[in-house]
């Protein structure tokens, strides 16, 4: 049987929208990247409006983006955050971004986890997550989060992993409401 | 910044071992396929004791196959689940397992889903889901489920998914403990 092998690929427009050699020095400023990486995935049609970045913690050191990517690559995985973890991973060649002597890594998320990408958070070896939009935010849109409950968070942050929720909610609320706007694919209905 | 692109790919061995063309008739049937997926992996060292399947629910057409694959393609996403439901989009080339007047299908797996998968099941258009191995019987190798919790599969079923627990448990669990035996990598730690 011939199943066309999975390829993963960031979209054209990449290249010319980040800046990998720069320092992310704040919340903020990591934070600013994943909304803009979602706002032109929104603008230039290749996906959702979610994006979201990996960074060395202390450095803020830009090691992979991700941005919605379901359907443009028929995938109902490829959220941003996973996009981004998957990208990460490839890029050290490693399945887990956690290693006792090397940088502590955080993602950085334009909307919270839903139920798959907040498990894969666990799995990926990321010590810490910033949030931008809330979860409602995402349901006034009708997309579904999945099963993801207080004691979800609870469970990661008893791992040691810290979740910071807000950073420029307002901002990244706006990208969700020009998708809306747009009448962009509800995938997750 | 060139990151190397991911690539899904089956190991050599699936072609060998699965029947593409025979139908599979019971949930019995269908787990044993799941089974021998999971034990094929660990004996030929290409991956953690967790093997799928996704199969049209009614006439038992194999769709895909899945095999974990975390430590083979340095990807903390790809479990047993994750690699199905990519594979039976790629083959089927949409996003989502459902559709109004297409056949249903259903997710076979040898051990229960974790979090990340479980939240993938909702996004993956499946109304069925089978699973042999409890949580439990991976918990004892070391291996994290993640925050899954009771609501957390009544947050599915509410969303028209039917839960099968159990389906050959002890088959799945003896490849678990095959694992456990050859000191397999706990990636999931």
């Amino acid at each position: 049987m011939h199943i066309p092998p999975v390829h993963i690929e960031y979209p054209d427009w990449v290249e010319s929208l980040v800046d990998w050699e720069r320092g992310y020095a704040s919340d903020e400023e990591r934070m600013r990247l994943a909304i803009d990486l979602s706002r032109e995935n929104v603008v230039r049609g290749t996906g959702g409006p979610f994006g979201a970045a990996i960074f060395e913690s202390d450095t803020g050191k830009l090691v992979a983006v991700g941005m919605n990517s379901v359907v443009r690559l028929n995938n109902c995985t490829l959220h941003g955050e996973m996009v981004a973890f998957m990208m990460a991973q490839s890029r050290l060649g490693c399945f887990s971004l956690r290693s006792d002597d090397g940088p502590a890594h955080e993602l950085v998320t334009s909307c919270e986890p839903c139920a798959m990408c907040l498990g894969a958070t666990l799995w990926s070896g990321v010590r810490r997550v910033v949030c931008g939009a809330h979860r409602d935010d995402a349901r006034r849109l009708d997309f579904d989060e999945g099963p993801v409950f207080p004691e979800s968070h609870q469970y990661l942050e008893a791992r040691g992993i810290r979740i910071v929720h807000g950073v420029l909610r307002a901002e990244a609320n706006e990208v969700l409401e020009l998708y809306r706007a747009r009448k962009g694919t509800i995938y997750n209905g």
